[in-house]
């Protein structure tokens, strides 16, 4: 879409219609908006940054952008794995980190959410009025609202608790000619018309710029308790992670292997088994005595499947150590070096297969591959891990890459289950979706942004 | 759109193509596909019914209806209540009452079924291999998947469920054209590209024509325990189910209003008490003695609220009573003459409210109105009764039917929140959608269906 960038567009014209210190050009500024998590490095430079404030400021930003064919990368709080919210040269980078306002409807039992507050916030406000915000993409302290709703963030709750999109009850919308627009509202129920709502939660900012959220909240879950298990083979984990489906339902079932066992443990001695194949780490938030039961069948499945040792606790600080466990695999594999994130989603039997061909494809192309996975709905993170700088070793990560997303489709699964296509999965997308439904997609991206200036360069 | 019905559509071309008995023109054979459960008087004559056995066949009926430009007026059990499978004069009226199968996978937790398939026989299925299938549409032993699925149909589970649209998986689905494309499919989770598949579900047939759905499919719930509260108003009752909201999560939350308890007791003496402003039955299904627990939350929200008299069982015979009572409103309200059936949802505060003002236009326009709701939901069933064969009464009911889809919108809400516009609520969908909305409503099904053959007549 590089025809759509305009040379000299005119960023003053802008900057006299927006307040002080919405738009901004300074360089070292600018930086800092170039990138996301997923450090591109073909990150373009925008001709300015907006800042909006409110809803009329990100129309004033795309209304300018309209006429003066500037593509508009949208941001919210910069956290995308895929490129999502990676600049292209030239464009507009249109930040909605500022518009922060939360406000909780106990009655009604909603959140009211600027798209630049942070999951995080929104759930702690809930929890003010005893309330709860479930969805919790593993940047939950980090990630915006609306970056959550524009990519249908999933996370760990997501096995019983479904994703973002089962959450989102309305949003306003800018749409790419400037126009403001509501879909959906105040009513849990709403099948009034085209379902809109629902085709802008995970169009990953191609469709519009969200500046307005109404989130549906539930009552507070119960407290979890956590069973830990851990298993020779991932496929002995995932036979475990099969049987419970369908007799429990756990609120959180996650895996690691043995590569995320240890990178944890580098990073800070845990305790974990360095020697195992996996580790299973799920939660019952089952009530009262109702959470021994499901945790008493939980450690039947595993043991059924060959689990070397099994150990369930109702105690919540024991919980939340294997929890946070599970959560620094990230920071843990950050630390060994640039990494390329997968997010392939399979069929739940198919977890072993993509497990073991994932151990291939790492030894294939002679990278270190950590997975861990969110196993009770087959959404794997495969990290792919080099070392920066070493062009010739990112080469070979980038093969793997694109080796894993292949994976994905032979197990009849998806490119992605919860990050988005943004920009580092483009062109598997193609693979995955065929010509017709490329085609209906095109339709509806052009119907809508006919000029093609919202998020170019993203999904396709 | 009655522009796009071609005069003497060649039907022997159809004929030909497809297999002896798929076509049909026998009028007394077409007579039973003209009207769905709203019956609307001015139903038209489709040129030809096609009983479809299969994807291909409606590729056939489809490409045939594009081709000559005829109408396509979609339908899968019939049993829409706002006109949505009512056939326009000189359609081709595509069933898809034969495509019935179903297949479950235990393993990964899936139904794939043909759109003709009923509710009620999926919900079997899935039992056998103790499964299940939420959503349970007050018309869930007689309507299709399909039909469900194409209006994101709702029902009595939804308030802790949710509704259709969160488990289906994929779909198959014959575009305008004829091409057959697949979206999503045997994952739970799935962001690849845009979110194509939620747009078609709850497009009622505007958009394409669903020849397969893979459904998610969840452990079978615990046995239920019932709560039955009596109230003065259902002002006190509406208080009782915005208490509960935010404590606990029931699995049904029913209200019934004075003329709903009458009208069953008139069906069938079933010892209600015909002198309660309103009837609340709830239910939990929290596992072994939680389930005690929220009942006893749920029976103090009720006393806290005014309940006159409040019962709670644990036996599931007489929770099925009660159950039945309320399944027994839409029978009980049929056999008192012609009936229009409202849909309309209500933030939940604001069902006391919606509800007095219903009881003002039942006296305003002196037709009776009974109100049976979903009320942990705010998704209210006003149906307006009238003589059939009284015109200046039907007149009268029509007005009704008019200013309560206006209550709706006052009161924060949509005209429907789980029937679909269908027909008789176009008018009313253009006051809630402003034309903004409308506009890319209307820039989105044109994108798919550029002819507009599909469901003229439907949405708008």
């Amino acid at each position: 879409m590089e025809d759509t960038v305009a040379q000299g567009a005119p960023v003053e014209l802008l900057r006299t219609a927006l307040p002080d210190g919405v738009v901004v050009t300074d360089p070292a500024v600018v930086e800092g908006y170039r990138h996301d998590w997923s450090r591109l490095p073909d990150a373009g430079w925008p001709v300015a940054v907006v800042r909006a404030e409110s809803a009329a400021h990100v129309q004033t930003a795309v209304r300018w952008a309209a006429e003066h064919r500037v593509p508009v990368t949208v941001r919210g709080a910069g956290t995308s794995l895929a490129g999502g919210a990676t600049a292209v040269d030239g464009c507009l980078l249109l930040s909605t980190e500022r518009m922060t306002a939360i406000e909780i409807d106990p009655v009604d039992r909603t959140a009211v959410v600027g798209p630049g507050a942070l999951n995080a916030a929104v759930k702690d406000a809930a929890a003010a009025h005893g309330l709860w915000y479930p969805p919790d993409p593993g940047s939950f302290r980090i990630s915006s609202i609306g970056g959550n709703v524009a990519t249908n963030a999933g996370g760990i709750c997501c096995v019983k608790y479904g994703v973002t999109t089962d959450y989102v009850q309305g949003i306003d919308v800018v749409l790419a000619d400037g126009r403001l627009i509501t879909l959906g509202g105040r009513t849990v129920k709403d099948v009034a018309g085209l379902p809109l709502l629902k085709l802008f939660v995970g169009s990953e900012g191609t469709l519009g710029v969200i500046t307005r959220v109404v989130l549906r909240l539930v009552p507070q879950p119960h407290p979890a308790g956590t069973l830990v298990a851990y298993f020779d083979t991932p496929r002995d984990a995932a036979r475990a992670v099969v049987a419970m489906g369908s007799r429990v339902r756990p609120s959180m079932l996650e895996l690691m292997d043995s590569a995320s066992i240890n990178a944890v443990e580098d990073l800070r001695a845990m305790g974990l088994d360095r020697d195992a194949g996996a580790l299973l780490v799920g939660q019952s938030d089952a009530p009262g005595g109702a959470r021994a039961g499901e945790l008493a069948v939980m450690t039947e499945c595993c043991e059924a499947a060959g689990a070397t040792t099994v150990f369930a606790t109702d105690d919540p600080v024991e919980g939340d150590l294997f929890l946070e466990a599970r959560r620094a695999v990230g920071p843990a594999i950050e630390v060994r070096g640039a990494a390329l994130h997968e997010d392939i989603c399979v069929p739940v039997h198919q977890l072993p297969t993509a497990m073991a061909r994932i151990e291939e494809i790492a030894a294939t192309f002679q990278v270190e591959i950590p997975v861990f996975a969110h196993a009770g709905d087959g959404n794997l993170h495969p990290v792919i891990v080099h070392r920066p700088g070493d062009e010739e070793g990112r080469a070979r990560a980038l093969q793997a890459f694109d080796a894993v997303l292949q994976v994905a489709l032979e197990c009849g699964g998806t490119i992605t289950g919860e990050h988005g296509v943004g920009r580092t999965k483009r062109a598997a997308l193609l693979d995955q979706l065929d010509a017709d439904v490329m085609d209906v997609g095109r339709r509806v991206r052009s119907a809508l942004d006919p000029l093609g200036i919202l998020n170019p360069g993203v999904l396709w």
